[in-house]
This record gives structure tokens, C-alpha cells and sequence, in this order.
């Protein structure tokens, strides 16, 4: 049985906005996510990111759902090889499930770190927030340049939800909204599924020629997963901000990359995952 | 543009479990859901199902996330064919994104028609919920054999939450649960995917000879898509209850594969979108 939940440090972030504001660093628990390979022999028949658990039935559930499986006596063998892979061998008469086309995981290493550097081997990651400069006696330092004021960002998920109240009279759709560093709405889209409205969003910014979007916050009206964060981290964004809880994979590859995860995004608090730099806490007193 | 959301018929039913418990019909708006294909050339690179409208934003989209386009330059066309297939050009030099292997959809049709005759084709679908029998006189009636209890099924949200608070310190994991028609819970899982969670109590069934699991309730804690219809139609479980909102291709595939669909299942009331017979609403009257 694997691990449901992991431990990541985050900078939790109270107050936002006001002369309170404040910021403590702890660690908190997020729900773990990694890929999990599906293999007939050595064909891989489907990778699925997943949380560790319980493998075995969410191979068979798999094979149930693709029609594969009806009892166990369609197999000869459910093996888990590794901690990411399942081995199924499928008895006489039972066809080997074609490989089917997907859009939404493009995991396909065997763990987390295979997808984390699949990604980052794509093209230039978003980069490190504190940029290397040189003080008065020509030594080299740290510049810490943040891009949004933790005010604003609080500010932008009932933003999301007011332009999305226009359109979503079902309950049923996920939004995702790219923001300027000025709290400015530039794109908001709309989607059964929250990858497909990021996507939207993503390819509005291409068409827009503001690819990559070094200067945005993207808004979500959900959670962070690695999905999200690899569409984000692909953009050039450098700020991702959730509604609800990130997955460990999520965190992980938004730290290696370089890009701000931002979750619990709620009331005037949030969680600052990864290079909280970005976020500008401290409200600055009045002149 | 396409249309974000369609109608359909649904059943209101408030005050389950009491005796001023009843039931109205009304037209009910819903997101619509259905599948998108990506073709280069006569390829098809990648299906996803998703909501209709901004379809060349999300080509766009995925084409970034997936390292393949990074600027309008990297395309020599871009056209919606019809409505569910967005044809991509690549410029020389870019290279054919690769298929992918996923686990999460079973879309490949072009349409949402096809999609639910795939799931059809598969295997015998979960039935309709009248039963034919012989009256008094030998004539062939409809008996209408209802499965749960109003009452019983608005508790299951709460029963499912009871049992996934004892795992989930993340805020970031769905929960699925079996239930019996008595309401027994039977198996729950929790998964950072929600079809993963699905997928894993599926499995445990199998492996305790449950399937088909004719006398069950699969209680999920998000919304109701095509995808989670179709692996509760796979392993014959005739209720599928969802906490949110059903998409418009949930609906399509529970109508035609028998299966009783509610949604929006929050404190004494529910939505039942499909097959409502299976649901007993009136209160017996005490003896």
C-alpha cells in the first residue's frame, strides 16, 4: 500500500492586503500523485497519474472500464513489478487493449522525476525569481523582484468567479483565467475539464503573441496538479494560483522549474508552495 | 463558437426521507461535454473530451504544453474541419507530436454519439429499470422496481466524507465509495483523479466477485462526467450519485445504457437526470 499523502514545506501567507499581513513557514501534507505504468509483457498499455494505493484495483477498474476484464478469470497475472508499474498478463482469447490517444497526462516515465525532467527537458523552464546582480564593491548578489502584491492575488479567484458567473449557469464547468501583474483580466475560459480550459487560455496567449507570458498570474478555479503545472510551466507563466490543494508531483515540478505554485487561495490567506519570492507580502506603510 | 451549455430533463427531488418528500420535473441547464479530435494531416494525435467553443485555442494549448508549438510561426494551418475536429499543419521541421498513451479517456469517436455507442458495443449495458411481468389476466405490464430509498441515497455524500476524513489531511483527494441498496458502505478510495477513484473501488469489486454489482450505489464526491459514467455502465452498477454536476454526455450514456444518474445529491434533495424510477421518493405511510 503506498502513501496517500506527503509532507512539502509552504509559506502560509495570512492577512493579505492588509498592514496585519504576515507570513510563517511550516510543513503541510499534500496529497501525493505519481505516474503509474500499465504493462501486457512489455507493452505499455496506458500510464495514468494516480495517488500510490491500491494498484492493483485501479488496474483491474481500468481494465473493467476498457472493456478488457470481466471477472478475474480473464487474467493470469496482476503483479505490481515496481512501485509504478503493474504487470498484467491476460488470459487465452482476451485481446490486448489498444493504446489509446490521450490529451490529458503526458506522463510517461516510470516515476515523478522521469515526468519532472520529461518536461523540463521540453524547452527553458520559467526560470529562478531571484536574478544574480552586482552590488556597490562589484560582488554578486540576489535580487529578489516579485511580481504581485499577495493583496492582489487573494483578489483574483472571486474575480474568476464573477467573470465566470456570466456564462456557467450549470455548476458543472471549471474556469481558468490569465491575469497581468496588475490585477488586470486578460483571457478567461471555460471547460468540463480544467486541463482543456488552461489549454484555452494557453492558446489564446499564443494567437495573442504573449507566449511566453512572463508577466501573468494564472488563475484556477480548482486544484493544482502536475497536468496544470506543466501547461503553466510550458507557457512561460510564472505564477500559478489555485483555489484548492496541489499534488506533491505538482509542487515538486513547479519547484524545479522555477514557477510560483500559489494554493488555498481563499479570503484574504493562501499557501505559497514553491519560490514564494514572487508574492510581495508586506503591505508598504503609507508616506 | 460552440455552446457551453444544453438542456435537459431533470428530476427535482426535495425533502427525501420526509414525509412532505416530493418530486417535480423541469428542463435543467447542464455543460456540455463532448469529444474533440486532433489530426495532423490524416493522423489523429490527440482526443479529448471537452466543453464545445474556443476548440483552435485548445488545439493551440496543447500543442504548447506538449513542447510542440511555441510560437504561430510553428503552424501552417489551423482549422476547425467540423464541429469535433480541430486539423493541424505543422511548419517544416516541427515534429509530429507523438501518440500518447492515457488511461483517462476512451473517446474516439467524433462525436458524442459515437463515444456512447463505443461504450455500448462493449458489453450488455446496465438495463432498463421496469421489468416486464404478467398481470392478473396474462397481459404484459411494466413493474417498476424501485433500488434505494430517497432518504438513504442524500446520506451517502456524508457517509463518504465520514470515511474519507480518516485519510484525507490533504484537501486534494476525491473520494468514490460502494454502497449497498441498504446503504451498507462496501469499499472506499480516495485518488488525487477522481476516475482513479473510481477505477480502484471497480477493481476491489471484481476481486470480491461483485461484478456486475447489480445492487449497489457508486456515490462519488465531485462532478459526473462521460468518463465516469461510462466505467459505473462497465461494471453494471445501476446508481451513480455525484455530490456536483453532471456533464450533457454523462446524461447521453446513462439514458441509453440504463443507468440512473443523480447529481447535485446535497442535503435532503437531488437531481435525478436519467431513469428516476429507480429511486423511491414517497415516504410509506407508518402503519
Amino acid at each position: 500500500m503506498g502513501h496517500l499523502v506527503d509532507r512539502r514545506r509552504v509559506v502560509r501567507v495570512r492577512g493579505a492586503g492588509s498592514p496585519q499581513a504576515s507570513s510563517t513557514a511550516r510543513p503541510d501534507q499534500l496529497a501525493v500523485e505519481a505516474p503509474l505504468t500499465l504493462k501486457v509483457g512489455e507493452q505499455t498499455i496506458a500510464t495514468t497519474m494516480r495517488t500510490p494505493g491500491h494498484d492493483l484495483e485501479l488496474a483491474l477498474g481500468w481494465l473493467v472500464a476498457e472493456g478488457v476484464a470481466r471477472s478475474s478469470s480473464d487474467l493470469t497475472e496482476l503483479t505490481s513489478c515496481d512501485a509504478d508499474t503493474v504487470r498484467i498478463g491476460l488470459a487465452a482469447g482476451v485481446p490486448v487493449p489498444q493504446a489509446r490517444l490521450g490529451a490529458t497526462s503526458s506522463a510517461c516515465g516510470v516515476c515523478g522525476s522521469d515526468s519532472i525532467a520529461e518536461v523540463l527537458a521540453r524547452r527553458p523552464v520559467v526560470g529562478p525569481v531571484t536574478l544574480p546582480i552586482m552590488d556597490a564593491d562589484g560582488n554578486r548578489t540576489l535580487s529578489v523582484e516579485p511580481l504581485i502584491d499577495a493583496g492582489l492575488l487573494v483578489s483574483l479567484p472571486d474575480r474568476l468567479r464573477e467573470a465566470q458567473r456570466a456564462f456557467d449557469r450549470t455548476g458543472g464547468l471549471h474556469a481558468a483565467g490569465l491575469f497581468s501583474a496588475q490585477g488586470e483580466l486578460l483571457c478567461v475560459r471555460e471547460d468540463v475539464g480544467r486541463h482543456n480550459a488552461v489549454d484555452k487560455v494557453i492558446g489564446w496567449a499564443l494567437t495573442h503573441g504573449l507566449l511566453p507570458a512572463k508577466e501573468t498570474v494564472l488563475q484556477v478555479s480548482g486544484r493544482a496538479s502536475f497536468e496544470l503545472t506543466q501547461k503553466a510551466t510550458m507557457a512561460g507563466i510564472p505564477l500559478l494560483s489555485a483555489v484548492s490543494a496541489p499534488s506533491t508531483l505538482a509542487v515538486d515540478l513547479a519547484d524545479e522549474a522555477g514557477l510560483t505554485l500559489a494554493g488555498f487561495v481563499r479570503g484574504d490567506s493562501m499557501n505559497l508552495y514553491t519560490h514564494p519570492d514572487r508574492v510581495r507580502v508586506e503591505v508598504p506603510a503609507p508616506v
